[in-house]
């Protein structure tokens, strides 16, 4: 495989998903960081070079740029046991990366940067007027995640995959964000199956 | 392939996705229909047995149930033309495609759904606080697309695959949630390709 490089920020659970994706698979990985507290992944030649779109992370895979956390863990982890090897399951797969994106990191990823790194004192009125619908679109995203792990182990299939990853990387620091993990006990038990997985490396 | 059902609102682009997909590979697809505006993706009938999260679309494949557009695409697709051969460009067209579900539906389908189906003098405050912050991320989705095809027929690679089929949903229809398609002329040009391939059908 040519060079991987990872350009992230440490905090965000988007990054951090590649590299736990990474160090399950035994991949080597570089690592490039910026503060995005301080703007970085939006100077012109962020903009220009590794993504357009202002974002980390991004997976260089030599001279070529991979925007989106879920795309650059799929790239990883191509023909190793993280992907279902039966087309219906490989497709449920992508299911709850897609749920992943859509309905849990903007509400639980969005709360834990509002109210543990911006704080909740420094929010503007348009985002506290938010606070209420993400917090509730939130508990329905651990609700679903809840009663489909009741008497799962994994999220798909018999074995970890890239949707265990993807939905690991915010699940498990949600507590910033005001979520209680005490009232997802299934999740709470599914967090502790992730981080018992050879090669498993905790989040910084 | 096990017979294919498609439950959907003919309204959602998210649905026509995948209605697009099979038109595309000529699969036989099954259709069953719900009123989004009724409510009827959140009977308990439909939770139990279609889609806990209570949305539409979803994908049946004989007995079993894949929700999330794109993912279904993705099921359909396989091994067909639609999915690019090298591994670059699979991830490449699933980051398109997150990006779609990440950066553009919830601000380009919505404003849609809320200006065209709901209309704005029915929008409750919290939603009509919410059109600026939309508007600026939908047109700032647009100009990303715009400046990707430049110089560019296709999102990734020289043929159309499920990126485009994905974008192609609601950027097409973006004009009834307020956007101006003739400030983005290479989308235009686009969008014209993608209904120019052979077995295109149109959004009812």
């Amino acid at each position: 495989m040519e060079q991987l490089t990872l350009h992230e920020d440490p905090r965000s659970g988007n990054c951090y998903k590649i590299r736990l994706t990474a160090a399950l698979l035994d991949l080597p990985l570089a690592r490039v960081g910026y503060d995005i507290m301080k703007g970085e992944t939006r100077t012109p030649e962020f903009l220009r070079d590794v993504n357009g779109n202002g974002r980390i992370p991004v997976l260089q895979v030599g001279e070529r740029f991979l925007p989106e956390s879920n795309a650059a863990c799929w790239y990883l982890a191509e023909d190793s046991p993280l992907i279902p090897a039966e087309r219906f399951e490989r497709a449920d797969m992508l299911r709850w990366m897609f749920f992943e994106q859509y309905n849990h990191e903007p509400n639980i990823a969005t709360l834990r940067f509002w109210l543990f790194f911006v704080g909740e004192a420094n929010l503007g009125a348009f985002q506290r007027d938010q606070i209420p619908a993400k917090r509730a679109a939130g508990e329905a995203a651990l609700a679903l995640m809840e009663g489909h792990l009741a008497g799962r182990d994994w999220f798909v299939g018999a074995n970890a995959t890239l949707a265990d990853v993807s939905l690991y990387a915010y699940t498990h620091v949600c507590e910033a964000g005001g979520f209680r993990l005490p009232d997802y006990p299934a999740v709470g038990a599914w967090l502790d199956r992730v981080a018992a997985l050879p090669g498993y490396v905790a989040m910084e």
